[in-house]
C-alpha cells in the first residue's frame, strides 16, 4: 500500500498492529460463557464506563477525555507483554519490566509527537500519577467484578478465590471513587452469595489458580 | 445488588446490558482468522483511530472527544437490532427502523439526562448531522478495509465482491476525509491485487453473499 505521506504510513502501521489486542484473552468470559473476553473489548467497555460513571469520581472536574484515552490505550502493551492476572503476584514483578519495554516498542510505530503523547498517557496511568489515572484504574478494577457476577459459574470452595482476598486486591477502587468502592463491595458480596467466591478466607491460593478450559 | 442510589443502579444496569455488544459478530475476522470480529472490539479500534487520525479530517478543529463518544456508542443498537452488512441493501431498509427502536429501548436504561445525551450523539451520527459525525462515519467505513487486507483470504472471482462495488460503497469516506479516501482507494487496490476483491465489476452480487463459516 502506498500512503500519501510517511506520517500517515506510520499511523496506519500502528492501527494495523493494534489489531493484535483483539487476540489477547483475559480470565473473564463473555456473558454467554462461549469464550474469554479480550483486552480490546474490555477497553471499549471501560471507555464507556468512564462516560457513564464520571460523576462518581472522588476528584470533581476530571478531564474525562483523558480518562477515556488512558483506558483505550492502557492494555496495548499486552500485545507484546501478555496479560498478567491481578492475583498472580509473582508474574506481576516481571510483568512491569516487560510492559515498559512493550510500550517503547509499540508507541515507536507512531509519529514522534503522538508516540510521546501515548507514552505519557500510559505512564501516568501505570503510576496512578493524576486524578484521571486513579479514576481510570478504579474503573479497570471494577469492570471484571461486574462481568464476573454476570458470567461466572459457581465452583467448589477449594477452587475459588476467597472473598477476603478479592476485597483486599480491589480496595484501591476507593482511591478513584468511594461510591464505586461501595458498589464493588456489594458486587463482591452478591458474587459470594451466588457461590462465585469462597466466603471469608477459605479460598484457593491465588497463585495456584489456572485458566479453566472453555467447554 | 443494592446500589447507593437509584441513579447509580440505572447506570450499572446499562453497563451490564452493553456486555451483549461483545456477542454481536461482524463479517470481518480477527487477523488470525480464528473468529469473527465483534462490534465491541470494532468500536474500540475506531475510537483509537479517531485519536490517531484526527488531523486528517476535512474540517479542522473538530471536537475529537465527540467523535470518540459517537464511535464508542454507534453500534450499541445492534444489541437489539443485529448487524446489517454494508452490502445488504434490502436489509438496510428494515434495519433503520429496528435501530431507532433499539436506541429508544437501550438508552432508556440510563438516567434521563444521560439517555438524552447518548440518543443525541447517536442520532447525529446516523444522520451525519455534524462534521464530527461525518468524520466518525469515515473511520467506521475505513476500518473494515484495513482489517480485510490483513485478515482476508483470496477467493474465487464469482464468490468475491467486485472492486468497483466496494469503491462505490466506500466513497462516502471522502466526505469526512479526502486524505483517508485516497488511502482507502490504495487499500482497495492492494486488496484486489491480493485476490480479495474481483477486479472491476465482475464480482458476486452483494445481496447473495453469505457469511462463510469459520474453519
Amino acid at each position: 500500500m502506498s500512503c500519501s505521506s510517511a506520517r500517515l504510513a506510520q499511523q496506519i502501521a500502528f492501527i494495523n498492529e493494534i489489531e493484535k489486542l483483539k487476540l489477547v484473552y483475559r480470565r473473564n468470559r463473555t456473558i454467554d460463557q462461549s469464550r474469554f473476553e479480550n483486552s480490546a473489548e474490555h477497553s471499549w467497555h471501560l471507555a464507556l464506563m468512564a462516560m457513564v460513571l464520571a460523576e462518581h469520581a472522588n476528584t470533581p472536574g476530571l478531564d474525562i477525555f483523558t480518562v477515556v484515552k488512558m483506558l483505550l490505550i492502557h492494555d496495548l502493551v499486552e500485545i507484546y507483554a501478555g496479560d498478567t492476572w491481578l492475583y498472580d503476584a509473582a508474574g506481576a514483578l516481571v510483568q512491569a519490566e516487560k510492559e515498559a519495554w512493550a510500550a517503547q516498542q509499540l508507541f515507536a510505530l507512531l509519529p514522534a509527537d503522538q508516540a510521546a503523547e501515548f507514552h505519557q498517557l500510559w505512564e501516568a496511568f501505570v503510576a496512578r500519577a493524576t486524578p484521571e489515572a486513579t479514576f481510570a484504574a478504579s474503573l479497570d478494577a471494577l469492570q471484571p467484578l461486574l462481568n464476573y457476577l454476570l458470567s461466572g459459574s459457581p465452583g467448589e470452595p477449594g477452587d475459588m478465590l476467597a472473598e477476603q482476598d478479592v476485597l483486599g486486591r480491589k480496595q484501591g477502587i476507593a482511591q478513584g471513587s468511594q461510591t464505586l468502592w461501595e458498589l464493588a463491595q456489594d458486587v463482591i458480596a452478591a458474587s459470594t452469595a451466588r457461590g462465585l467466591y469462597a466466603a471469608g478466607l477459605h479460598g484457593r491460593a491465588p497463585g495456584d489458580v489456572e485458566v479453566v478450559p472453555l467447554r
